[in-house]
């Protein structure tokens, strides 16, 4: 059996790698909701100075980076690697942020599970001994999103209760070996494709929360661990309707965490107020409730531990049209403030 | 400075993973190519039983993870970690190929660079310690990717010159510690994102080559090698015109290598007899020639080194409408048949 990797699914740091900084970069109506004070920059035209909402995307993406290396006191050449997704195809946003900031470059794929698959491999990067400083990153657009999968904004079509609101946004975490300062990320547990047979794209935090839950159960069962040990279970964007089935399942599956077990898709809006639906979606959802909201309560003790689980519905617009149902996924990222001595 | 990491770009395995195992399987005009006999399964129908093109690349991957486990007497639950990616939105191939094989999942995008970047990534969870048996996989497919792409097949639009020909196939390498047999990756180059302002989507070897020879020359940079330890430098899919450029980019970057610089886009058509004008590309142009005849002739100690150099055109439908250049990117991976005592 390999060193460091216990249970089917998971694999725990000997020398957790160390989160050094993060930045959040978030769009108008994210920087109205709740979580506000939190992210970094909060932009005043989601337009970003660009002229297309894809271009506007790459530029969160590539000052996202940019801010969070310089809070950790270093310069883009001291990046070793560059670890990015985004939901459009071919990786629009990513891969000309990567152009600009000239990092070697993994090109990732998860739809909204991204941020934690690109923590993940980041980590593996640094606790393999392969780098000095690996940066994470991905991001959403709510116009882009709309513009690709949807109908244009400009029809004005009305938005069944079940949808989400895909999230602008675009997260950058910097990491760093474990004789840095904190917060560390202890065990990434990979996710495997799931299915229950849900067909209808507007409702994926229903498609998404079986993956969700079978990735949570595979972390527990790998680590014996306990959800209690956790201040926060918090799923990507399964949004309020998934949210619910997820506690059912892991209730039903003998695992009942439905106190902590909270969703970025939900913290990210106040949904009465901001007429979101179900909630928040998109790759950068968990990307800047990560880097902005919960980073910021790890560093300063007010989480001790959190299981993050960004989850990612990967159906394509032709899968759909080809009859097929939506196979989704969940990466889950253990973090924890301080390491025990 | 990290413990394995050499120069700028490059990892150089201390204890190199061995592939153990790979599969190639290929559509009918791969089949009646040069490359023919190399090749593990060669379809009749390029529909593979299936009822679209998309389905039928899906089970091309699936099929040729399955085979290369079996070739490599392992059961589907032994392999860790499944690294795939291919050329569709959303990675549909991937996708469902993932969904029905039940593994650990990393979605991947590099356009046509995702062999070398599948097989670089599952190396370093492989020297990390962090699996026992990885499988990277790539697919491409001519009909989904110009239904994607291009023009709609009926069309019959006329090809320039320049333009490339998609393969349909799917290669499936499986990786795992140095204990076992070669051939033996020794060192990853992770590529930039490179651009020269190539606007033409129907001329991508000329985007790409920049990229190629950026990588190439960082692998020689980083390790201090020279070109003439090398029986075959591989590029993915510059093809005929691609080729060219890189030879005299080389030339004038200081580095002559125009002997053992080859393209699988040339190998794996006869360009003539084929019409298949400047030479095949696509994910599974790099993915089937390395893991049908590159492979096999490394295991026999025809080839004893080889730097394959898988290439990517990272530009989207949306980037080429809004008036970009194409960005592109290239990753080395660097195998040789035994290692020395």
């Amino acid at each position: 059996m390999a060193r460091k990797k216990i249970g089917k699914q998971t694999i725990e740091f000997i020398d957790p790698p160390s989160i050094i900084s993060t930045t959040s970069i978030v769009g108008p109506k994210e920087g109205q909701g709740p979580l506000s004070q939190y992210f970094d920059i909060i932009l005043e035209d989601d337009l970003y100075g660009e002229d297309s909402w894809e271009k506007a995307e790459s530029k969160m993406v590539k000052e996202a980076v940019k801010l969070a290396a310089m809070q950790g006191r270093l310069h883009l050449e001291d990046i070793d690697y560059l670890f990015a997704g985004d939901l459009l195809n071919q990786l629009m946003s990513s891969s000309f942020a990567a152009r600009d900031l000239g990092m070697p470059y993994f090109g990732l794929f998860g739809a909204c599970s991204t941020m934690a698959e690109s923590l993940s491999l980041a980590a593996i990067m640094i606790e393999g001994g392969f780098a000095d400083y690996v940066v994470a990153t991905t991001s959403s657009h709510f116009s882009s999103a709309e513009r690709q999968f949807r109908f244009p904004l400009e029809l004005g079509n009305q938005r069944p209760l079940t949808s989400q609101w895909t999230v602008t946004g675009a997260g950058a975490a910097i990491l760093a070996p474990m004789r840095n300062k904190g917060p560390y990320i202890t065990h990434v547990t990979t996710g495997k494709v799931i299915d229950y047979g849900i067909t209808d794209p507007n409702n994926m935090g229903a498609a998404m929360a079986p993956a969700a839950v079978d990735t949570i159960k595979a972390y527990f069962e790998d680590t014996g661990r306990s959800p209690d040990e956790f201040d926060l279970i918090i799923t990507g964007d399964l949004g309020k309707i998934g949210n619910e089935i997820a506690i059912d399942l892991l209730k039903q599956g003998g695992l009942p965490i439905n106190k902590t077990l909270r969703d970025c898709g939900v913290e990210i809006f106040d949904h009465v107020r901001q007429d979101t639906h179900a909630g928040g979606s998109g790759c950068g959802c968990s990307a800047v409730v990560f880097c902005g909201y919960l980073y910021k309560l790890l560093k300063e003790n007010i989480f001790r531990k959190v299981l993050l689980v960004s989850t990612g519905a990967l159906l394509s617009p032709t899968s759909i049209q080809q009859g097929e149902s939506i196979p989704s996924i969940a990466h889950a990222v253990a973090i924890e403030g301080k390491l025990k001595d």
